[in-house]
């Protein structure tokens, strides 16, 4: 059996696992990112976590086939180098491929960290067996991927699959990225607590109101049990959504939308919606491969095992 | 020298084209597709049409590589079937790749006609030397097509690049395929007519109102006169487009935009303010990797240099 190294770098956290060629988790860990410290810090807790992954799954670094990174961007995969991110502070143009790999004296690959979730959904997630698929990554902003027949979209600049950039409501709320109208300004964590707190602002009465602060996770409780307002913003996530995937639909043409990420954890509350949503505007010509809405499988473990299954591609054995 | 038979069916005429693996074109011709006539007649003209282009190559089919064919679907490309064509009367599960293949005894793929006129662009016209670009064709209605990483992307069923129904505006105008606020329903040369028919009933003033009818190309010579209906007309057309483009650009971050069909022919009158609008509704971060947008160069020989094209692909020599 071929094993690889997956490691998946958070702006809190580190999660490395060892995964098999047919993506089943060995071992895994994790540590704190330590991403105030400064690069060299978060390399050193990197090897670290990843080394304990290797003896945790009772092999050794000679027998891992290669490493895959997951990294928040913007960065090259050609050249394995973080251009510099805002939730990394001190990474500029900073080699991460390729440090990992010489403290782990093995071969790697680095990759966008949504892309890299995507990838693992694809590969072992929702989307195993899927050959087109495009997963959202809704946290605090939106981030994604899209895999169409079976190969990871990169893009020219190795951003492609930010997908929540994409403009669903052009004359809308502003973005923190200057665009108006992105999906992440609806459907982002963020986002769905901004626009909860300015109803309740302008006058909208909500169970919410009683909160000392409101958190996405607040808003799916209370849209639980019913307050109108929860559920009218959640409401309003699952329509943008719902028109990114119809763009999506006709642009990359997926079999599949995997919906991953804090916002995720909404279960039903958030697909039941989309889902509704995308029937309305999506047209109503014969569709011989309907697409298919679901929530992600892997949680948390997504990053790691999408970071060694592109690491698996590059590096078969 | 490898040859490759391009072939382009569209509702009204059929052209062919011999190109070699360099994507210079030896030969072409058109004919009457007499479309009307019924599949049985498509072929034949299809086949007459190809073989006169190989004869005017000065060459014998048994020196033609593969063909390729570009169609009006929706299709099957694995199959190499045209499952129903508003366009193509009489086309019901009919095998056009393997009735043309059979008749002029050489291999053959079949691939939708706005992916394939994508794909000639990207070989040997606009996109040439670029390996992420994307293509809309802005005839009656608006196809297009993706190309990542030098793959066209075909999607689950066949149908991706169907870029004319990204829904730009959600709560705009009704697409005829049903959606609301597609980008067809604003760029498309029908709906640039009938949006200056509309402001005209309105009351409107225009040079346009004292036309017997209005159409595409008119529009873009009363707006190249100065007329600001006509000018207000393809402003929307272009934002339109800008909006999908920047959309596009963070799905599959294309290096290029490709605008092509009869709308390209209004040439700065579009692009001009394509550009514009992209620069107004793209984010401002730092972009390595600004976004082009052009002209198609190819013309009506873009659908079958790019089915030779992606004959080439399939079959190298």
């Amino acid at each position: 059996m071929v094993h690889y190294l997956g490691l998946d770098l958070g702006g809190t956290n580190i999660k490395a696992g060892v995964v098999d060629e047919l993506a089943r988790i060995v071992s895994k860990g994790s540590v704190p990112a330590e991403a105030a410290e400064g690069p060299e810090r978060v390399v050193y807790n990197m090897v670290r976590v990843g080394r304990e992954a290797v003896e945790k799954a009772a092999l050794t670094m000679a027998e891992i086939t290669a490493i895959g990174i997951g990294s928040p961007g913007p960065l090259s995969v050609e050249r394995g180098v973080i251009h510099n991110s805002p939730n990394l502070p001190g990474f500029v143009n900073f080699p991460l491929r390729d440090r990992v790999a010489a403290s782990l004296d093995a071969k790697a690959v680095l990759h966008n960290d949504a892309n890299a979730a995507a990838f693992g959904e694809y590969w072992s997630g929702a989307g195993r067996e899927m050959q087109h698929m495009v997963m959202f990554t809704l946290g605090t902003g939106i981030g994604g991927g899209v895999v169409s027949d079976g190969v990871l979209l990169r893009g020219c600049g190795d951003n492609a699959g930010e997908l929540g950039h994409i403009i669903v409501h052009p004359e809308g709320r502003q973005c923190g990225c200057g665009q108006n109208g992105c999906l992440e300004a609806y459907a982002s964590a963020t986002h769905t607590v901004r626009r909860a707190e300015e109803a309740i602002a302008e006058g909208t009465s909500s169970t919410l109101s009683s909160l000392d602060s409101i958190s996405a996770k607040r808003v799916a409780e209370h849209a639980q049990k019913g307050d109108a307002l929860a559920i009218a913003v959640l409401d309003g996530a699952a329509e943008a959504l719902a028109l990114a995937c119809v763009s999506l639909r006709h642009v990359v043409e997926p079999q599949l939308v995997v919906l991953g990420g804090g916002m995720a954890a909404a279960g039903e509350l958030i697909l039941a919606p989309t889902r509704k949503h995308y029937q309305r505007h999506m047209w109503k010509l014969q569709d011989s491969h309907p697409l298919r809405i679901k929530l992600a499988s892997l949680g948390s473990d997504a990053g790691f095992i999408g970071a060694a299954g592109l690491a698996q591609q590059i590096f078969p054995e």
